[in-house]
């Protein structure tokens, strides 16, 4: 089988730091390689993979000012779809361009919704010739057709079991209102812990104003974004890992991630959170800050080892790639 | 000759009121069908041609918050394109996406370059395999091979010669500090004539700030965007134009409006100006507020039947369709 899977320009695949669309592209280029699938990933060209590498971005736009998104954008899509033909699945992780442009795509083209950014943009989903892959069964839009829904899956080897944990709370993500990085620091405070805040800093008035004023270098810590390595130590080392959103999250990959470093998780029960979290297995779903701070206890007293158990039965890349490779196969008939 | 000309979808064609890029591809298409061309004009449904009308969007992004203009631009786009091989001639009017999937392009592809948004858009332009036409010999960058310049031209009969003309200055264009709507405010003042101001306002800011406080209905009034009828009106029954640009403007649709109405224009010596005015004919081109009040006294004492003669030899729409018809031919070989 061949297979294009076109990965987003934002970033480099697999990301150095932040990316979470191009970390699951690459985490299926290279899992459908190791399954013997002829992979062709079209990418930023400085990305990495056991497949073969095509493309016309140097790099990504995220991390060039000198690149207009919307314009590498555009050249990366067209060129990925002018060699469609060559393959038999074409797999869009990019959101609305390819669609809108579907009627030049020459194979199966099958479409993983990673989140709208807009409803402005269905329009181009409604009309494209896409099949649709929901990442949960909550991020479903009634006006759509899907042929499947796929959880992510995370590379469970970048992220080793740490049977201990420790004391502190940890927050990962982007520095967002939706990620309720302020409501994490009140629930820690709350239950008289400490903090260590991830993540790119995506709404910098909000990270001005509600974050910063409590980053004290000790009761809470703000590390930045942390690479692959560095996430795991500190998703490992952490009591339990706060995520009380403010949105109805699409997925919420640093909720599995804590699990697989076995790390409980207390979280809010909004969006795709109550399919991926086993209440009282790899953590509690509760509603408010004080809710939340009492639910610490009983997460930190939650089996360390089920966590990982449960990460790894529900949310390994290579469940996620076995699920695509039987989409793939439904496709073709 | 089959002629498919795209354009843009953020206005109708012909736009209501403004959309200088649609107002010009309208003139094309319809000139075209004049002189015997099959044309087809890929614009949003709601607009209005003697040729075929095709397209997806149901009216121009810009006048509907509920259309994300990225999206229907696309759809648009992706849509003339897949019909792009019943055509003897693509002519693009709306920019880089176009280029962008020029691979996709089954016919040859000329593109009338209306101005540069950002460089950073160059690339989608060095990479396409599109014919260059540029609206001055000002306004070409090293970069791209162009096959011609072609003036705009516009429509003589909607924009009568008024032979007398009157007192007041006017300024037409969108508020922005490019436009130098301000500087039009003091250079009247500086001339002890009554200043109409006409355009949409682009930066609201500038416009509160710099403009709004000037606007007494008296010594400066300001009419807001004006449609075609108006337009000629106002322009027609001013002394002259003032048209201090800020920026290297690629054409000045206004500057050649109010001459075809008898209308002198005074202006800076910046981007087109000195290829659009015959100094000492149709107006002159100073620097600063202080010669251009100095020079409208000048201005309003030319020959305004020579404006209108001037008008009609260099930028009729007729002109302009003849050019392109010549830059066709050209392409076909």
């Amino acid at each position: 089988m061949k297979v294009a899977l076109l990965a987003p320009v934002a970033w480099r695949t697999p990301p150095r730091h932040y990316g979470p669309w191009e970390q699951i592209t690459s985490l299926i280029a290279e899992g459908l390689v190791e399954c013997g699938v002829d992979v062709t990933l079209f990418a930023t060209l400085d990305s990495q993979t056991a497949g073969a590498l095509d493309g016309v971005c140097p790099h990504g736009y995220a991390e060039d000012p000198a690149l207009d998104g919307r314009v590498w954008e555009a050249l990366h899509v067209a060129h990925a779809l002018s060699r469609s033909g060559e393959f038999d699945v074409v797999h869009n992780h990019l959101d609305w361009l390819p669609l809108a442009f579907a009627a030049h795509v020459r194979a199966p083209m099958v479409t993983t919704v990673h989140g709208f950014s807009d409803s402005r943009i269905v329009p181009a989903y409604a009309r494209a010739g896409s099949a649709y892959v929901s990442i949960s069964d909550a991020d479903r839009r009634p006006e759509l057709d899907y042929v499947a829904t796929v959880h992510h899956g995370i590379d469970m080897a970048a992220l080793p079991f740490s049977a201990v944990g420790g004391e502190d709370l940890v927050v990962l993500g982007r520095i967002h209102p939706d990620k309720g990085t302020a409501v994490a620091i009140d629930i820690a405070r709350r239950a008289g812990r400490r903090l260590v805040i991830c993540g790119i800093v995506q709404d910098e008035r909000y990270f001005a104003e509600r974050v910063q004023p409590h980053v004290d270098g000790d009761r809470v810590r703000y590390l930045g974004s942390v690479g692959p390595r560095q996430r795991a130590e500190v998703l490992g080392s952490a009591a339990a890992l706060l995520h009380p959103v403010a949105f109805d999250e699409p997925f919420g990959l640093a909720v599995v991630e804590a699990m697989a470093c076995g790390t409980p998780v207390v979280t809010y029960p909004r969006g795709a959170m109550p399919e991926v979290v086993d209440e009282g297995v790899t953590g509690y779903l509760v509603d408010g800050p004080a809710a939340a701070a009492a639910a610490v206890e009983r997460a930190a007293g939650l089996d360390r080892g089920a966590c990982r158990a449960t990460a790894q039965r529900r949310f390994s890349a290579a469940r996620m790639v076995a699920d695509y490779l039987t989409v793939y196969r439904r496709l073709l008939g």
